[in-house]
Order: C-alpha cells, then structure tokens, then sequence
C-alpha cells in the first residue's frame, strides 16, 4: 500500500489540512533497470514550501494542483536495480510526499547512519545547515568582533547561524517568540543574548541594549515588524541577509513595512537575497566545515520531530505558529 | 563686503526659507601663511544637504544651527600665499555658502577652464558624474543586453546614470515627473523610454510594458512608490543601486512602503545604499573615465542655473518640487 499526499487548493492566508488530500493505492510496485523502490523515512517540512503552494513567480516552480507535494526526505532502499545503490543504504533528496516511490537516482545522495543520525542530513548537514553557513558567511561576511543578530533564531537555520556566529567571534543576538526559547537560545545554543519579541514592549529598544555597538550584520528569517526594528539599529556598511520572511508569507494582502531605502542610504547598508541553491558549488567546502564542527562538538542542533505520514499537513502548518524548535521532521 | 548663508532651523518636512539666514560682513579679509582667498562663482545644490539640516544620525554629520551650510562650490582664488596655488586660479571643494571666504587648499581641486566649462566641475566630472558611473559599475555590475530602470531619471545625476547605461549597451528606462522631461530623456540621453510618474495611471504595469525581458538593475534615487513599482518588475539576480530617497526626505512621519523581503528573496536580489565617498579610490579611474566620453561627445548634460547668492536657499528648496533639469547650480 503506498499512500501519497497531493496538493489539493491553494492556500489562502494560513494553510490548512483541507488544502491537502491523501490518496491510498494498493497497488504493487514494479521498478525497471536504473531505477530504485525507495521508502520514506524523514520528511523535512518547511516554511518556503508555503511560496511553491502558490502560483505566484518565485524561485521556484509552484507545486501542482492535485499532484504531490514534494520536499527534503531521507529514504531507505527497498530494491535496487541501478548499479550506484544497494537495498538497506540511506538517501537524501527531494522527493514526493509518498509513503514508497520510485526514482532514477538522480539528484539522490547516499548518506552514512553511522556517521550521524540520519535526521541530521535533512538539518544541520543539509539544506538546513548549508543556508546557514552559506547566507552568514556569503552574504554576510563576518568579521570576529561584529555584532549579529539573527531573526526566527530559534528555528531551524537561525539556532545553527548564531552558533556559526559564535564560531567566528561574533556577538550574537537572537530573536524568538517565546522565553522557552529565548533560555533555549543562551544555554543551548550559546548566543549572547535573546529577545522575546512577544513579551517585548519595544523590541527596536532591546535590541540597542543588546547590541551597544549596533548591528553589521543580520540574518533575518522573517521580515515584518521585527525586521523594521532591526533597521533603526544597523551600523554603517551593515549587511543583512533575507533568507526567508515567514511572517510575510500567509499574508493576503500585500504587506508594508518602514520604508528601508532611506536607512539603505544613510548607513551604506546592503539586503541581499539569499537561496541556498545558487551557491551549489560552495557546499561541498561547507558540508566538511560543518561535519568538522559536529564531530567535534561545537554545534548542536534541535529537532523537533513529529511521528506519522498522516501528520505531514499538520507539522507543516504548525511552523507558522512557530511550534517547532529547531527543524522540524516528520519520522514515518 | 562679504555674505554668508547661516542654517537658522532644522527645516520640518519641505525646508523653507525661513530655515535660512544671510548675513552681511563689511570688514576686510586677511590672509595669513599658507592660506588661500576665495571668491566663490558656482554652488551646487543638491538633496543630499536635506539629510545634513535634520540631526538625525546619517552618513555625515549634521550641519551645525547658526552655521553657515556647505556644499560643493568652484571658486576663483582671489590671493594666494600657498604655494600651491596662484591668483586667478580655480578651485572646487566643500566649502560654505559665502561669497568670499578664506581656506587653507586642503581638500580643494585646481579645475581647468579650458577643458569644461566651470560648473561642470560640479557636475559630470565632480560628484554627480562620480555617483552616476561608480553607482552603476560598483553595484549595478551591469551586463550588456541588461535592462536598467532610472528614476529621477531627469535629475543630475539619473540623466547621467542612463547615458552611461546607454554606453554600456544596456536598455535604459528613465522614470521622472513630466512630458517635458521624458521627452528630453529619449531626445536629448538617448534613454530607450521613459515613464511620467505624473501622469501614469499604473507605473507598475507601465514599467512592465517599457521593460519586456523585467528589470536587472535598479538605480534608484526616489523610493516610494515609484520604487514599490519597480519591485514588480524584477528579474532574478537584480541588483539596486539605492543613491537617494528624495521622495522620503521631507517626510515627517517615518514613510512605510510594500515589504522588500519577499522580493528579495523570491529573486536572491540586492538592494545596497550608495555613497560616493566610499568609492574614493575609484576616483581618478572614474574622473578619467568620463572625461573622455565627454571629450568624445558621448555624454552631455543638463544644467538648471540659477543666479545670485541670494537665490541659493530657493534653487536647494526648488530641488524637492523637481524644477531643476539636471544639475541645479546657483551662479554667483
């Protein structure tokens, strides 16, 4: 039985359950020379599949209407007929929201559980970890002393950019929603300080009490009103990275914010878009930073791991509550 | 007999000329060792000096109440006892609005009559031909067969920005506020179109219609709406070259417009706030640059003179309700 779940409407706002249907087929799986049986073991959810549930222009195709939903999974190889995979390894890839598929190998990396859990090739050592690394420090261009601040830092890129932060010397601040979180941020992570941008009264003031020098550099994971409040702190040639603003993406409407050329201006300050796919040839010099780090015990990770094929809507939606620490990964 | 021109008030909103206050000097001036006497002939009037009248934090400091402003001026030496210079020479700098005044050479240019006439000195080959040709080289990064899209496209430096555009083989779209103008941009610049802001029903659409392969590079010396627009049209990888936010200069309430973030991220876009000065070692390439395309008849310029010292405060103030063409200079 392979069960499968497919784009059903487009999102309005928020998504919802009803966006997405599940379909069952009892059918047998036949694969032909070159091609695996895969099945599926993690599915990484994230916040940037909410722009390819839509039809409008982005970096990517949008998704198809009653096709399935695809993104990051680590799969297990059922059988094997092409030469560069062997029943029982391990792969990651973007792959279908389906319960068993069949794939060409394409696009596939085989990833070694004795190394690290295999969850941690959808996070830390994989898109995850490479946005982070990739945005801090290409976009960024950190210099030991300057001051970071990192937006959704309690998420899955933002816990791993301040510990890279902190790697490189930089005092790192970091802004979350809740003071779970916010303790999470110091005592896990080692950043220096966190903002709880829900219980702050004036976020703009805690960060100029946080960041005395101000801010160079900023990784900013959600836009909206916490990113204004960033403006109003950033130090001349200041550098911020728009990685992703999830606080902007469920909106109907479009969105207004300060008006940031005028800070632009006066500080000779640089935004930049970043996605991580335009840097493909940098991450195998990244990937062996990062699993230097990890072996070595100077970067940790959160996961937040929901169990269940069935609950891939639900841990999708959830993100946008902001319920998940650190990457949040569906174990089937 | 000597004038001066003291700021009075920080202006609110729109500058006035009650901000302002002459004064008159009858005693003669003495020059001591080393020390220059100036007689000043042409004043620059730009934008830029709005951000110098407020205290708010900028890239320069403030200028001072009861002070006289300054800005770029070509002045005539009128007695020397530095070597470096002799009477009858002249000289462009920042130096204040006065009629006259003493100086000691340093940060004073010796400008040649006979290769330009005088107040291009303050003009195409002095800041504005800077900002135009290093705004668009360093940042814009252009491409031939790219796309570019001017706004303030008939002021001094946009009409320059867009000539040097056409040189580098771009496509060139100047943005500006009247028949008149645009007219002058596609005659006079060689701009391949222009859009009045004025009298458009739907700039979004009708950069859409004047830029079919979207927009690469954005030179952007308004913000507001006109820039909300140009966001529309982006292509990936767009870089835009933030010099001025003349739009926002007089506002009170701080302006807010359409969220950048999600364009920034949907197109891994680059917005940088520009600033001549930090280019200062580009200068000599730049001014060597220029000079030859002017030499060659390549670039031509626009000049709005006004005349009399007493007239300064109006030419800076006419500056906001676009009345210059190209470079607003006050002679003396």
């Amino acid at each position: 039985m392979t069960q499968t779940i497919l784009l059903k409407n487009r999102p309005i706002g928020k998504p919802s359950v009803t966006d997405f249907e599940f379909v069952t087929d009892e059918s047998e799986i036949a694969i032909s020379d070159g091609e695996l049986l895969l099945e599926t073991t993690y599915v990484s959810v994230d916040p940037y599949l909410r722009g390819r549930m839509s039809d409008a222009k982005s970096y990517v195709p949008p998704f198809e209407l009653n096709k399935p939903v695809h993104s990051g999974i680590i799969a297990k190889v059922l059988a094997s007929k092409n030469e560069n995979f062997e029943t029982g390894d391990f792969v990651s890839g973007m792959l279908d929201w389906k319960t068993k598929q069949v794939a060409t190998g394409e696009g596939l990396l085989k990833v070694a559980a004795s190394k690290a859990p295999l969850s941690a090739y959808l996070g830390v050592l994989g898109m995850t970890g490479l946005t982070a690394y990739l945005g801090l420090t290409q976009i960024g261009k950190p210099k030991a002393g300057e001051t970071l601040v990192v937006s959704g830092a309690a998420g899955a890129v933002g816990s791993v950019v301040g510990q890279i932060g902190k790697l490189l010397g930089l005092r790192v601040i970091g802004i979350a929603g809740s003071d779970e979180k916010i303790a999470m941020l110091t005592s896990k992570f080692g950043f220096d300080a966190g903002i709880n941008y829900n219980s702050s009264t004036d976020i703009r003031a805690d960060i100029a009490k946080a960041a005395p020098n101000g801010v160079d550099i900023y990784f900013d994971n959600v836009g909206g009103p916490i990113s204004d409040a960033v403006l109003f702190n950033i130090n001349k040639f200041a550098r911020m990275i728009i990685c992703g603003a999830i606080s902007l993406y469920n909106n109907t409407t479009l969105p207004q914010s300060v008006s940031v050329q005028p800070f632009l201006v006066k500080n000779s300050a640089l935004m930049q878009g970043f996605i991580v796919s335009n840097y493909a040839d940098k991450f195998p010099e990244a990937i062996k930073q990062l699993s230097s780090w990890l072996t070595e015990g100077k970067l940790t990770y959160t996961e937040t791991i929901v169990e269940g094929f069935e609950n891939i809507p639900n841990a999708f939606i959830d993100l946008f509550d902001g319920k998940n620490k650190g990457k949040m990964i569906v174990k089937i």
